[in-house]
């Protein structure tokens, strides 16, 4: 699995600020970081009158623009999609993400604090803190960095995060529901997949592998 | 395969138009439909300032914003994607994906012409032009729709390329490239998967599954 940290705190606290410090200490560490925001008021990418505002307004459920330089898509969903799922469809490239907000999900939590917004830490026992971010007096259980030192946090994730994570990972989705696999399973299905694919022209000692079946009624 | 139709022409003729009565059209008709609009000028998707362009500068290749409806996520490329690349990454879920613009892709063509506009069609032989949407006088070979006739056009879509579609399909990248396989291979395979997984906790008839895998070093 792609390592998942959500930076959290209450609103105006500075995590935007403060992740435009920490991401180019990670990136310059060589890691390929992406970064989801939780919006919870519904936000507006694209403007009103736009060729993609447009095209999703006659129906489009899911609407792309693309240059030489960057892909953008927009998708309607019946419900939020899970910060696993985002991972898995949308970041396939990086070594890390980060995400901004998402306190509720299960994933690794940094707290950005300051006293001035909020009386204390928004994060409690059970929400899986693994640090604090903070030029307050704050009573924690965990390690505490200044504003000023987003390398020690970025050092402090690449330990205990990057360094050590397993080689190879594989991702699986039934009908977009993830399905987590013990090593064993995932040992033998990913030689398996290779073995079969192995006879294709094209197979060439790939990195990645990437797999999308639909299944039909007779299947 | 997802089909992919483009609708091309030259600037002003009223591609996006056309494409705000024609997607309804087939969203009428029970299909799922994705859009794709090629920008040759590079686009703005956020807006300067807000937190997903602070992100985007701050080092982030991929930056996603979700809430409870929507997903949005803005992708760096090397270079810009394939359409074949664009379908099979951010369409899993729909059923055809009409773009707007990538003339240059060899997907079926649907021109829309105005003679106000430009002197003559821009698809030329070898185009893979498939129907002409004009209300003037145009010399071609293929199907001609007026622009007040997105139903004809939907029905001609949809027999020719939505009702005989093959009812199961597989999408094969391997570091991102795609990998055409022929059905006996593709039928090999998916059985393969299918009957790998099948023993797992979790595996209940899905209608998708979705497969990533990164190799490392020692595999």
């Amino acid at each position: 699995m792609l390592p998942i940290i959500s930076i959290v705190g209450a609103s105006n606290s500075g995590k935007t600020t403060f992740l435009e410090k920490l991401i180019p200490e990670l990136v310059s560490r060589g890691y390929r970081v992406g970064a989801v925001k939780h919006d919870a008021h519904g936000f507006e990418m694209d403007r009103e009158g736009k060729d993609t505002w447009r095209l999703r307004r006659a129906g489009a459920g899911v609407v792309a623009i693309s240059s030489a330089d960057q892909l953008a898509s927009i998708r309607r969903t019946e419900a939020e999609m899970s910060l696993q799922e985002i991972a898995g469809r949308f970041f396939w490239t990086e070594d890390i993400l980060i995400t901004e907000g998402f306190k509720r999900a299960h994933f690794p939590k940094i707290e950005v604090f300051r006293a001035a917004v909020e009386p204390k830490p928004i994060c409690g026992q059970g929400d899986n803190l693994i640090a604090i971010v903070s030029d307050d007096t704050v009573d924690a259980q965990v390690p505490k960095f200044s504003f000023a030192d987003p390398r020690g946090v970025a050092e402090f994730i690449e330990n205990r995060y990057l360094k050590d994570r397993k080689k190879r990972k594989m991702l699986l989705h039934l009908d977009d529901k993830p399905v987590p696999m013990n090593d064993f399973a995932e040992d033998f299905v990913v030689k398996g997949i290779k073995g079969m694919l192995s006879a294709l022209r094209g197979y060439d000692n790939p990195k990645t592998i990437s797999i999308l079946i639909r299944l039909g009624e007779d299947d």
